[in-house]
């Protein structure tokens, strides 16, 4: 398969929303980071996320499948530390190959209000 | 007319919500992906869709005539398989003359709420 | 000042969303493109729209000053014809100057709900 | 760390929603810039306020340390003059060292409803 993509992702507008309402996991709060690799190669992503307040924290590892997807909610991430809730960061991913990455944002802090927000990462 | 755009285009985030709520067609839960053909030629699209868990399927085969658009619902793509609903999935469109893809989902999960996001594809 | 952006810009996603309800202009249902010249020309833009089901219309016309922006509503476009609600669209800009365009949408189809979405042109 | 990003970027799309309703901070309405800063050194970013009908201003400053976000509201900007609300602009960013710059719009206009939107900046 194609070498689609970039090796270097960043995204500079997270936050979790907090709390959130509705049935788990459908209608949580979450921010989210969706990968495509499209290459015939496991990719292993180390992802740095950064503070307004605190040096970068990281490597964390994300697997991805050659040939698949992964949909990653920021909320799950918690080696070497959890990334915590509402507060601002950045992340960058990088990949030992070409992929894609989208961010997507959900947002139900609001009983009975669902609000989403996203935008394709900048490739580096 | 000017060729404009490329000929690979990836949104890694795709799933389509379910269920919807309101009055279909317009008001129903959707991903869908918009294509602009500004070329003088009509041009027969390739999709591929990639999972967390499975191999890709396709090619799904979408027409977009000379000078026009086409906006597809994934919902209603059925060959070579349906394209389950709110299942994470990730897509690459091919086509043999440039075009510019645009993605966008509708959220009608909860009554009487709309929500939106989208974002331009990523050109290959 | 610098010349920032590009001369060709394209929207595949358009639709403007009808009806709408809340007190206009504010809350009505739009889509919007956003223009930034930063150079120190005017510019006219020139506006070709396409369709799932006949040729394209156009040139529609909007001045931008120069170091100025505009944000103009697609439904206020009339001239040659007016871009009919409710129906797919995509739409390609040209500029004698290098300009930036950003889509917006405002969807108040359901009375007491907005919903928002948009993404960055895609630079021809 | 590595040199991610440009050195220019753009929002034609700027309008702080007004009023907003719910507590603030957190469900107050904004437009919102989001800086990443991955590089080693102290960026200080220049921000120039473009309008439909007068001339650009600035340059507003903007702090963003080494290995560092900075997530700011286009409302608290007051120095050389506040951003009006409710009132259309584009923006420039631009800074010393390479950044990546994403746009975010919280609109709480409408009691009980939050809607989202936003877009990665154009690249200079």
């Amino acid at each position: 398969m194609a070498q689609i993509g970039a090796r270097t992702w960043v995204v500079p507008g997270g936050r979790v929303p907090f709390p959130g309402h509705g049935r788990e996991p459908e209608f949580g709060s979450f921010d989210q980071l969706c990968v495509l690799n499209a290459t015939d190669q496991e990719a292993e992503l180390s992802l740095d996320f950064y503070y307004e307040d605190a040096e970068p924290v990281g490597p964390y590892r994300i697997l991805v499948g050659a040939r698949r997807i992964r949909h990653v909610r920021v909320n799950d991430l918690i080696d070497p530390e959890a990334v915590r809730l509402d507060r601002p960061y950045g992340c960058v991913l990088r990949s030992p190959v070409p992929v894609v990455v989208q961010f997507l944002r959900q947002d139900t802090r609001l009983p009975g209000v669902v609000a989403l927000t996203g935008a394709m990462a900048y490739p580096g």
